[in-house]
Formats: structure tokens, sequence, C-alpha cells
């Protein structure tokens, strides 16, 4: 059976750019059937789906993951082919070699040795495959989910392979993420010439104190879990151009990444408090990007730190900062979900790479993690 | 003699958008060569500028203006051609119909008219026109002033005819003008992904204390002639487009139309200290366009007025309101200045138009201020 190492690079090989899966999912399938996982297809739209499942009994445990791979960027600033596997270095050089097609592989492989050492194992194993994580994400896990929810599929215990750790494997496991709740405000004003401010409304100046307000307030204090509710605004656009001229209008987008302690109703709520106290005439688009989800405690944290414990010795830390990822669609049909996989630092950037002695380890800790669940 | 219709209409058919003259000014040299002025043209770069005088005792009055008029704007907007001069229910149409080519003609056949009714009037009468006054103006007045001032060519009033009434024609003289100080604005943060703003320095939230106290702060509350000082932001940029990204900078474009009671030097010193109290990182291009100038009350604006009362029976209202004009530039040359012309209502617009009935009134306004300030 070839190792984490090569099939991590054939995966890489396949240019699977959002939302091409681009044949990564049926080798999963091809090698997970024979020993024993029945593998399903679901296709919406242009993206691929895959939901691979070994045994019928409870507990089930899921891997979730996606194949897809971020653009890679100007290809002249590669020192490798970002689709050619490259060892340099002590490290595996390729788009998604961390984010996360190592992850995929290694899972793979781990589930394959355990049943082929415990062919008598309690429980289910499953895997969750998506060709679009990285893009809209519209048609790829939270269809499945709704897919599997609405045939009374359950699962128990979910490992999302995202790249976790920070400086060394094994340091971080997320076990919740943050909601994202966006906003897009056009303050009303009118326009004007700049000798002739009276006749004009300037909605710069009329934002101004609300702005002051909306960038200071406290949202929270987060909790055990999470860190406090952040508001950052990401773009503010006003101006014709011209240096003579007072604006009509104001453009802001923003963004509320919240923790368990807010809701996206009580933010709501608190940002047009603070607009119409301020007697702004304004318009304000929200989108609900994602809601926030946390896995206390429990068997399957402690299955995992242990096989983490055990196989590098590292105590990983528990924590839910960072981005948003499949998990909070997971969450809402599987009441124990975390996250854990390689060094994530150089995801998303030119020269994607990971520690070729992370491989095996990695493999190793999902492996832990099956018997740790499943076994006894 | 044409009359000011006939002149106004001849000078508005000369296509003369800046900083083409289109053959202008040469029909106010040739006119009042058969009176006594002598002229003389000074081409600074693309523009084309005259001096005329009559005469070389003080008191010297001076009429300044301009023969280039703003672009037409969508042609098809226009309900007669711009550049033919068409009368209509009772106004003259044509692009400088107001802004200023009535008032050049005005006071050209005004001049005429005096010389030719008082051969030994004391003193001089010059006139100063450029065809750059709506552009960049950096090759017309200013240079002209320049060039006057250093062979020593002095003079004592200057009426400048820009249109100044508001409602009905006589009912402003403007007897200064604000000066007008810009500025552009880089707060430097650091760009960084909206999940991380601990990692990131959003420019907009490190500005907007500030914000709030430069939109809020109270610069001068004015004086007897001016209105107190202004500060408008004309645009303000910040954002890459994303809304996952916290930005690098922030773009701000901002500008002061100041009164007598502040200097360039304190409103610049009183923005740093507001930007560097709040411990912004920036930089700060400054942009003077114009010192603000000022004629108190004196033997021109009498003279001015008086003529305007006499003609219409309107008691004129003094005024530094509104944008800049070449009066800044003259200011420097010339102890008093003032500003007169017709209803400024359609200026810079489509279908520009002057009240038919306007035209001999102006004229005669002009010519009476010579006779109040030259006969006695």
């Amino acid at each position: 059976m070839s190792s984490v190492l090569d099939f991590t690079k054939a995966l890489i090989a396949r240019p699977s750019v959002t939302p091409d899966d681009a044949g990564c999912q049926p080798m999963l399938s091809e090698r997970l059937a024979g020993v024993g996982f029945k593998s399903e297809t679901l296709v919406f739209e242009e993206v691929t789906n895959l939901w691979l499942r070994k045994g019928t009994q409870a507990p089930c445990i899921v891997f979730a993951g996606h194949t897809d791979v971020v653009p890679t960027g100007p290809l002249e600033q590669w020192d490798t082919d970002p689709f050619e596997p490259t060892e340099k270095n002590g490290f595996l050089y390729g788009r998604g070699a961390a984010d996360m097609k190592s992850s995929i592989a290694a899972f793979t492989i781990a589930a394959e040795e355990f049943v082929t050492q415990h062919p008598d194992h309690k429980g289910s194993i499953a895997m969750l495959i998506t060709s679009d994580e990285e893009g809209p994400s519209v048609n790829g896990t939270v269809k499945v989910c709704k897919a599997l929810s609405a045939r009374n599929e359950k699962f128990d215990f979910c490992i999302v392979g995202e790249p976790t750790s920070s400086k060394t494997l094994g340091d971080t496991v997320k076990n919740g993420r943050r909601g994202s709740l966006s906003g897009h405000l056009t303050v009303k004003g009118k326009q004007g010439h700049v000798a002739y401010p009276h006749l004009a409304i300037n909605p710069i100046h009329v934002l101004a104190p609300a702005l002051q307000e909306l960038t200071q307030e406290e949202w929270d204090t987060g909790n055990e879990y999470f860190p406090p509710t952040t508001f950052q605004i990401s773009n503010l656009h006003s101006g014709t151009g011209a240096t003579n001229v007072v604006p009509g209008t104001a453009e802001i987008m923003f963004n509320f990444r919240f923790s368990t302690e807010s809701t996206p109703e009580s933010l709501k709520q608190r940002v047009h408090a603070i607009l119409d106290r301020h007697h702004i005439e304004y318009d304000l688009l929200w989108t609900l990007s994602g809601e926030p989800f946390l896995t206390e405690t429990g068997a399957l944290s402690q299955a995992l730190c242990q096989a983490i414990k055990d196989e590098t010795g590292v105590k990983a830390e528990l924590s839910t900062t960072g981005g948003t990822s499949d998990g909070r669609f997971i969450a809402k049909i599987c009441p124990q979900v975390v996250e854990f996989g390689p060094i994530n630092a150089s995801i998303h950037q030119i020269n994607e790479h990971i520690d070729l002695t992370a491989l095996e380890p990695l493999k190793n800790i999902y492996r832990r993690t099956l018997e740790n669940l499943l076994l006894n």
C-alpha cells in the first residue's frame, strides 16, 4: 500500500481548482472500496461531492474535507510547479499540500489501516468530501448535510481535516468557529458644491460620530471557548473624485466574527440602534455567512487530543479563532465536531508546503483517534 | 455702435472653451482702439491674455474677466446650439451668456460710452482679460498680474465681471472671497484578514476618532465680512473590495474654505494636532489653491453700489460666499477689488442664459461706476 506521501502527491497532481474535483474523489472511493466502504457521489450544479461509509451502526465518525484548492496565484512566483508535487529541503511543495490534500490522504490511509487491523470494530466510519469549500460553497457540504438529514442518516462525531496546527503538528485543535455576519451600509446625503456645504448633506460627516461608536463598541467579552466578538470595516467609499464636490452617498462594508455570546439578531439590533440614534438616513443589507458552532470538551475532543499526545507528545490547545469552515454545516446534524490538520502557515500562498515528517504522524493521529473511539 | 446684445451675441458665437480664446480678445482691442485704448497681448503657454489701457494717471480702474467658457456638456440636452446665441422667451441663450461674455460686452461698451462722453476724464481705465479662468488658471490672470507688477504698473480699483447676482440684477456684490486649502491624507494601517484583526491595523478604525473631531471642529466664527471657515471631506476611500480583508491604507481628500480669521498655517497646525493626538500614522499633502481677499467698504464698493441703486433701485448686499475667482490674484497688486455681474443661476449648466432686460442696465451700472470714480 502506498504511503501517505505517495497518495498526497497523487492528489496534488490533480489541478482541482474550485469547483473542479479533477478526479480526486474517485481515487478515495477506489482505495476504500477494497476495505468495505460504499461510495455515493452527489452532484449539485457544478460541484462534486462524495459520501463514503462503512458500517451502519452507531457511533459513526465522519471525516470531512475538500478536494478543491484555491487558485495558484502568479505561476512565475512559484519555485516549482504548483501541480507537480516536489520534495525539497524537507518539505513537500504543491497547491493543496497543507490545505488539505495531505489530511485527506492521511485519513484515507488511517481508515484503511484501522479497518484492516480491526475488521470487527464497532460503529461506522464515513468520509464527506466536497469539491467546493474554498469558493461560494453553496453546493458543497451544506447540501450534502441537507440530503443526509432528509434521509435520517445520523452520525455522532466529525473531524474536519482543515489545517489547524500553528507552530508544530498537533498544537491546535479547533472545537468551534465564530459566526460571520456582514453588512452593506449605504449612508444617504445630498450632493453639492464644497463651497456651499449648507446646501448639501455630507454623508461622511453624518456618519462620523456613528463610525466612532461602531469601531469602539464592546460587543461582548467572549466566554470560556470564544474570544470576544469582533467588528471590522473592510471597505468604505465615498466621493465623486472631484475635490470640490460634496458626495451624495457613502458605502460601507463591515463584518462581525461573533461568539456564542451574541446572536445575529442582537448584533443587528445594536447596529441599527447606533445608526438611528445619530439620525442617519441609510439602507443596510445584512448577510449571515455562518452561525457559530461549539463542541464542548467531550468524547471526541478527548479521543483526538489523546491521540495527538500519544503520537507526538504535544498537548493540543482547543481554539475557536480564525475564519470559517464547513464544520458549521455539519454541526447542525452532528453533536460533536472538531477540526484538526497540519500546519497552516503557507495555505492560500505561493509555494504552499507541508513538512515531510508530518505526513505519517498525521495519519497515525487520525488512526489512533479511530482506535480511541471505535475499540473497546 | 452695436448694442450690448449684439456684442454679447458676437462673443458667444466664438466657441472659446478653455483655454481657447477663439478670437474674442481681438474684438475688444479693435473696438476700444478707436477710443484711445492701447492693447497688449500676453501669451503664456496655451493661454491668451489681453491688457488694454487708456491713460497713464491714477486712479486706474481695471475691469477683469475671462473669455473662456466651460465645456457645453451633452449637446443633445441643449434646447438650442450653445454657440448659436438665441433669443427666446425673454432670455438670451448660449454658453457664456451669464459667465461671462455679457459682462465683457457690457463693460467694453460702458468704457466706450464713458470716454466718448467725457474725453477729459481723470485717471485711467484698463481691462485685464484671460482665456483661462475656468481651467487650471496657472497661465492666466496670475501671470499677467506678475508681469504688471514686475514693471511697476499700478492700479487702484478693480471690478471683476463674474456673475454675482442672485435673484435680481444688482442684489449681490462680492467684496472678497474665502481662501481654499486642500489636503490629501493617507492613513497607514496594516493589511490583514478580517478574522485576525489583532494581526492587522485597520486604518478606518484608526481614523474614526480623528474623523469625528475634524468634522465637528469649529475652525473660527467668521467676522463682519466672512462666514465661518468650513471644512468638508470630498472623498474617502479605503478597502480592497474583498469583504474579508482589512485594508492597509485609507485615503481622504478634504477642503477648507477659510475666512480671514484663519490662516493656512493655523489650519494646517490644527489638523496635524488632531491627527497626532490620536497617534495616527499618516502622510498629508497640502495644496493652497488661493488665499482669501477682502475689500472693506470704501470708494470702490460705494461707487458701484451707488451705480446699482441709481440704475435699478436695488440695494446691493456685500458678500464673500461661494467659490473662488481671479480676484484673489488681482488683490495682491490692487488695494480695492470687488466683483459684480448678472444672475448666476444657470452658469456651468445646460441652457445657460441671461435675461434680455439685464443687458443694457448692466452696461449702465458699469458706466455709472466709471462716472462715480473718474469724474468730478
